[in-house]
């Protein structure tokens, strides 16, 4: 296999895995008929599975994973009891340049302190953070940290800002990404020291993009900049409080169109715009969360997702590494930092591994 | 005139003023026929506009404030420097018991800094906190605080939790209110230092209402609580996160039914139930922030709302003045901790307002 197209699957994460993670590859093999997957987990609740789906039989391997990783596991408790969790050999398979990609619905703090140890960081970034695209009015624009750093200093907002725009160049083809610091106000005496003093670096430092300023909650959605950066505390409200408002909003309508016979009939003439608004509304749309800032590829997929929003973490997964991302963030410390990019994808010797 | 039906407005505050405050006045007249109005604002400005109103001519006093507040005016120098404000004088008309209550859709620091000086924080407060309704699945909750203290101990957020539980108590009518603190997980070891220790607190401490736990982002709108504790940073953070979000939907619905004839046609069968729908999630509806803890009701609207919006402000400081907040507030606190519930309204001596 060349590990390009190749992705590890950890089966057993999430809520409703395994079925999820096997029907969720099936469906993204039709959309990139190239890749192949590693699948991780219990031989006899995933094998039934796979022999469902022809799609994937002759692009998948099984292996065997003894464990899982439960969804409340503390992330230092699974990084010493879960070395033959179905998540830790399907990180284990990019350290070791067997895949070239990983996804898994599982715990996600147990799924950070995994990568990180497995994977390294990239020289330069103190901190990995999770970056998600979020949906604007005007398309797309990402997000970083959700939730992997609950306190951050000025240094790694800079750092998460860098990665933020790198990402944007890369993979959105943005070529000079504006970045906001989230804040409560526009105002420059506004919000904890470590955001005035990522503002009063970012205005200074170069770096591949421009810095917009502070911006506000509601300018996550109205596609003011690019790139978003927060700390992982108030990413992760942000991101959770924008699922919750889009699924109010969403029951609000349904009840509405319940309400009247009228509205009932009306229905089958607007039934399409309805499509269109649901599809354009849909979580899964943006199910796929990035671990920026190490040295292989690791997407978290939404635990609560079924197999759409999964074969959307998958596609993720194959974008970043087809625009070879953390090789371009690593190329661009260098340049910034005049630290040594990682020439390859690290490969940890087995008896490191502890 | 009898102070608990009076209401002060701050006629120069917010993007549209002084026209949304007199005709939102207006609107919030119709609904409130006992209610009085001392208006603040430049009389050049004003009296044109009260004269447009004929229900507000009976139950109107214009009172000359030669300055105003600029919405960028930093909290500090308004204080100093804003003794003449249309915010400053209506603030002291309820110190000085001529109004039971101020709305004002200006400056939030500035009021709230304002606020503090002229009316006094109860005792056994700390730090005034700023409150509002938030939509729900079920219904609406109350979460705070919204933006007036972007740091909080602990002990502050315990305080917030016993004061969104006697507003839930008195203005609600809910007789056990559930109070969540928002944080990023559930377990016991997510989040800052402060959330874990208030949590311990409020598992101990007997208060008017249940502690539910940790609560997320996206709890605040499935209404899994009635009342959602926050340092003013996260809280601003989502209110404004929600806001954006609603607005996104409501824009991606817009372009719906704008894509194809079918859907226009269709529109008009489902029209009733889409006012349904916009009526549900109307922002305006929830315009009417809260400032508790304070020795005096003031209510913030929106800056940007019309006369919509603040006619529902209005009607906040109306039911917050009808419930006898401020004074269960304090008595609450005289029963919790002993201190002494303020008999009356504080009166500021005129010499001493600077």
């Amino acid at each position: 296999m060349k590990t390009s197209t190749v992705i590890a699957l950890d089966a057993m994460g999430g809520d409703h895995a395994p079925d999820s993670v096997v029907a969720g590859a099936a469906l993204a093999r039709e959309r990139y008929p190239k890749i192949k997957f590693l699948f991780y987990g219990d031989e006899a609740q995933v094998k039934p599975l796979l022999d469902r789906h022809s799609i994937l039989h002759a692009s998948s391997e099984l292996r065997h994973a003894p464990e899982s990783i439960s969804a409340d596991l503390k992330p230092s408790l699974a990084l010493r009891q879960g070395r033959n969790s179905s998540m830790r050999l399907a990180l284990n398979a990019v350290a070791q340049d067997e895949a070239g990609s990983v996804v898994s619905a599982g715990n996600t703090g147990a799924l950070m302190a995994m990568a990180k140890f497995v994977l390294k960081t990239l020289p330069g970034i103190d901190r990995p953070a999770i970056a998600s695209l979020m949906p604007t009015k005007v398309g797309e624009s990402v997000m970083l940290d959700l939730g992997a750093n609950v306190e951050c200093d000025a240094e790694n907002l800079v750092q998460f800002a860098l990665m933020g725009a790198i990402f944007c160049r890369t993979v959105l083809g943005i070529s000079e990404p504006s970045v906001g610091l989230l804040n409560i106000g526009t105002e420059e005496l506004k919000g904890h020291d470590e955001i005035r003093t990522a503002a009063t670096i970012l205005r200074e430092r170069p770096f591949p993009g421009s810095f917009y300023g502070f911006v506000e909650g509601n300018d996550i959605t109205s596609g003011t900049v690019d790139v978003i950066v927060t700390d992982g505390f108030s990413g992760n409200i942000a991101l959770k409080t924008l699922e919750g408002t889009a699924q109010l909003m969403a029951y609000f309508l349904r009840q509405s169109f319940a309400s009247s016979l009228t509205a009932k009939l009306g229905y089958v003439l607007v039934r399409n715009a309805m499509k269109k608004f649901k599809m354009r509304a849909d979580p899964r749309r943006y199910n796929g969360a990035m671990f920026l800032g190490l040295q292989g590829v690791c997407v978290k997929s939404h635990g609560g997702t079924d197999h759409v929003g999964f074969a959307n973490a998958i596609g993720v997964a194959h974008d970043l590494i087809d625009r070879r991302f953390n090789e371009r963030i690593g190329e661009e410390l260098a340049r910034q930092y005049g630290v040594p990019a990682p020439a390859a994808p690290a490969v940890m010797p087995a008896e490191d591994i502890p």
